[in-house]
């Protein structure tokens, strides 16, 4: 299994295309994105996201956040734990929060879950993204699972 | 890549069942929907609704409101625009809302993404369902990607 | 089309937590859930759930409800009905309701969407969970498509 980690963040008119804007700001704006929950084979390979074909069916977990209230500060967050038998993710959004504390919110969660499995991480990766609303913004963060089937070329 | 645009709409005994009844009148009663994103490929081709296999599993954009107010006018847009490099879609929906302002919105927001993406659209289609509720109605618009794998016979 | 039905209930740390506890304790937690709506193709065939691969993409319908209010009693349900031609699942979940009214409800929901269909009802399949909460705690109730690719070995 091979996944690529991503987060982007932009404004725009409106709630849909600050959203659009953001995911095509972290490189996954011209796929469908299928959103799973958030396990991992083991030894998961992580990649550069690769570019993808335009439409393609995408699996990811998704961390997303959008506000259309000017000074909010919007966070999403994704904590990826790797083991040798599985890996877990966690994926959580604050509106207004300290984006450390979220971090340390998602690693004690993460490490939780394998801890509960009994499997040890190898690896253990944040991925954020923050953002200060201006007018409308959207924040994401998402592990992207990786397949030929996707991949441009 | 090819799919078809379809809408419905009807009652039910509980919102569940009359999202479930407006999905059949629609023609996708019968298979797993799974809801994806909004991206399409370059060049798409629309087709009829061909018959689906009962319990396949259906890549779909989906746009859906449900009300158990009685005279509640609802109404869910999808718009789609067709471009050589890719094409998006947008889905909206309202209560009490006029349906030529959401279909308004719906179109300036597939516009500003294939703006963005610096696309041409060579083809805009909207689909709409509006019904006013009598006790419990639901109505659906909806962009069903098609393969063969899916498609009965 | 071979189907699995689970169920399963935790508590835990966090929401997340007890969520993904309740997912293990139905044994789907090491996989991807990807939701579906719930149609069956006819004559489904009903399993153990095997040994699912770590990461698996897993097709299911999901009941689940999660509470952080101390007693609290939560329910999911899952109604399956299999008919020759196709069949129907109806998820639904409560917080303080009596589990059999819960249940009737799921019953009544499901046999109106096949009677809908004008499919005959061969089997009706009830799986529950349901919890009184100490701290934090999730119920589950699960439908899981199998097929060759999600099992281990």
């Amino acid at each position: 299994m091979k996944i690529a980690i991503v987060s982007g963040s932009d404004e725009g008119p409106t709630k849909l295309n600050a959203f659009d804007n953001a995911l095509s700001d972290a490189g996954i704006g011209d796929v469908n994105l299928i959103k799973v929950s958030s396990m991992l084979a083991g030894n998961v390979e992580i990649n550069e996201l690769p570019k993808l074909k335009a439409g393609a069916m995408v699996n990811c977990v998704l961390s997303e956040i959008t506000s259309d209230v000017s000074g909010d500060e919007i966070t999403a967050v994704i904590a990826v734990a790797i083991g040798e038998e599985l890996g877990c993710v966690v994926e959580t959004t604050g509106k207004n929060k300290d984006a450390d504390d979220l971090i340390e919110e998602a690693k004690m969660m993460v490490e939780y879950m394998m801890e509960k499995r009994g499997v040890e991480i190898k690896e253990l990766i944040v991925e954020y993204s923050t953002a200060t609303v201006s007018k409308i913004a959207s924040v994401v963060a998402s592990v992207v699972y990786l397949n030929d089937d996707i991949i441009e070329g």
